[in-house]
């Protein structure tokens, strides 16, 4: 898969980029990573890149010519062979004209967009391109919206200072996805949100620490017992806290049947 | 404010925090931000921090002791000023012993936790000292979670690598609230979700880019025709997109209306 990123701040994605499993990913030829500066397209002398807004108020709005710009120098540049890992071997050359690679999708990241869940991040990761657009707390010329991007996303209701943390965020998700990223001992299979319920709660020597201990069950070597204590316990979880997950969760009759009995009155006005 | 993150990559938060806004906070002396490798609190010869789970199963569990201890070395060093400047200066000497500090906040990054938002951002705003725990995909030993920790967060309903990410975009959205981080042109009062609604859609030069012009009221110089077209655009926007926004939005007898005639007979089922 090949990643753009198109932002006024590359510097802030060294350390994400090249650190633990996205800098292997990369290593391993899987991702191809790159932050470009879209001010090296703002076509003017002062590298200008954002204007004041038609009908007054307060900040400024990215001009949609930059953008534009760049992500088309991204669609020229991708007829190339670009998966080139870090040892300078070219892994994955794609026929002439790349002809069966999917088109880009074109992603700006902002807080009007879709909120960004698991369920996105697999639709992403079947990609062989992802262009994204990052602003830094400057509005968007809305013809970027309504004319070059596919996309929008936000990954959750809050204000940041700019799009990066949030496109660092979404790359993070899709790439773990990608064959051959993780290991066996980080499958993607046995994590958060997989079997709808929170995880229950891990424990690991020292058996007593402090003089808080783990729980008996867990040291008892009963497989049976302590699957159910664990399903029991992700149950518990789930419901005191993020009790909007249960409508989806796959539960038994039995389970259905604790969780009206364990539910307080306010229960379903507590779902989000 | 005091910033302190627990990561076994502290070279990940390099760029972020010295680039941009948070850089610039940095610079001014308004927060101190320090990773901190956990690894050297292991208080074993391999450094190891974390272990197989009881009860068997997958995937590694983080030890108790070493978080445990590295917390505890910062609570420590606390009762030293810290605010000190990229020019040595120390900026905000507090009192002897501290006494006017409030006891830091010590919040676990992890797929179960409370979803961030952006009152919780204003929340720790208010705090002196924040300490983010983050995990890498392992699991935290359930003891952290008991007897350490005082929050426990999740940015979103997606699954990364690890608490990295997650910790930068809390620390981004709180640090952009203290007093002195946005100037007057980023102010944090025109942003999203202030008022409740989505931001309406913004232009810039040039009013004609490819044959796609810039709305006619925006250059009509008519304040009051162009504020009842962006609050127009606004509602429409949110009503399209984010249609459970509109129930906390403070809306007018006349706006209610106008959503009730657009509302599309699914549109109270799409509300999250």
């Amino acid at each position: 898969m090949r990643v753009d990123v198109l932002t006024l701040f590359p510097e802030m994605f060294d350390g994400v980029f090249s650190a633990s499993i996205l800098g292997k990913a990369r290593d391993k030829g899987i991702v191809s990573l790159q932050a470009v500066n879209f001010r090296q397209y703002a076509g003017n002398k002062h590298g200008q890149v954002d204007d004041t807004p038609y009908g007054g108020g307060g900040g400024m709005v990215l001009k949609p010519d930059p953008i534009f710009a760049a992500v088309e120098a991204l669609l020229d540049e991708s007829e190339r062979p670009i998966l080139e890992a870090a040892d300078g071997v070219v892994h994955q050359e794609k026929s002439e004209g790349n002809a069966d690679l999917k088109a880009p999708r074109i992603i700006l990241m902002c807080p009007q967009g879709e909120t960004f869940t698991q369920k996105k991040a697999e639709e992403l990761a079947r990609e062989d391109h992802l262009i994204f657009i990052c602003g830094h707390y400057e509005g968007y010329d809305e013809r970027i919206r309504e004319h070059l991007v596919t996309d929008e996303l936000s990954i959750g209701d809050y204000v940041l200072t700019g799009g990066e943390l949030p496109a660092m965020t979404v790359i993070d998700s899709v790439t773990r996805l990608l064959p051959g990223v993780l290991g066996n001992e980080t499958s993607a299979i046995t994590d958060s949100f997989s079997t709808g319920l929170l995880e229950y709660p891990h424990y690991t020597r020292p058996a007593e620490f402090r003089g808080w201990k783990v729980p008996d069950v867990l040291l008892s070597g009963h497989h049976v017992n302590i699957d159910a204590w664990r399903r029991q316990e992700a149950l518990r979880r789930t419901l005191e806290r993020r009790p909007d997950l249960l409508e989806k969760a796959e539960l038994t009759g039995k389970e259905r049947a604790w969780i009206e009995e364990h539910c307080k009155p306010d229960c379903s006005e507590n779902k989000r």
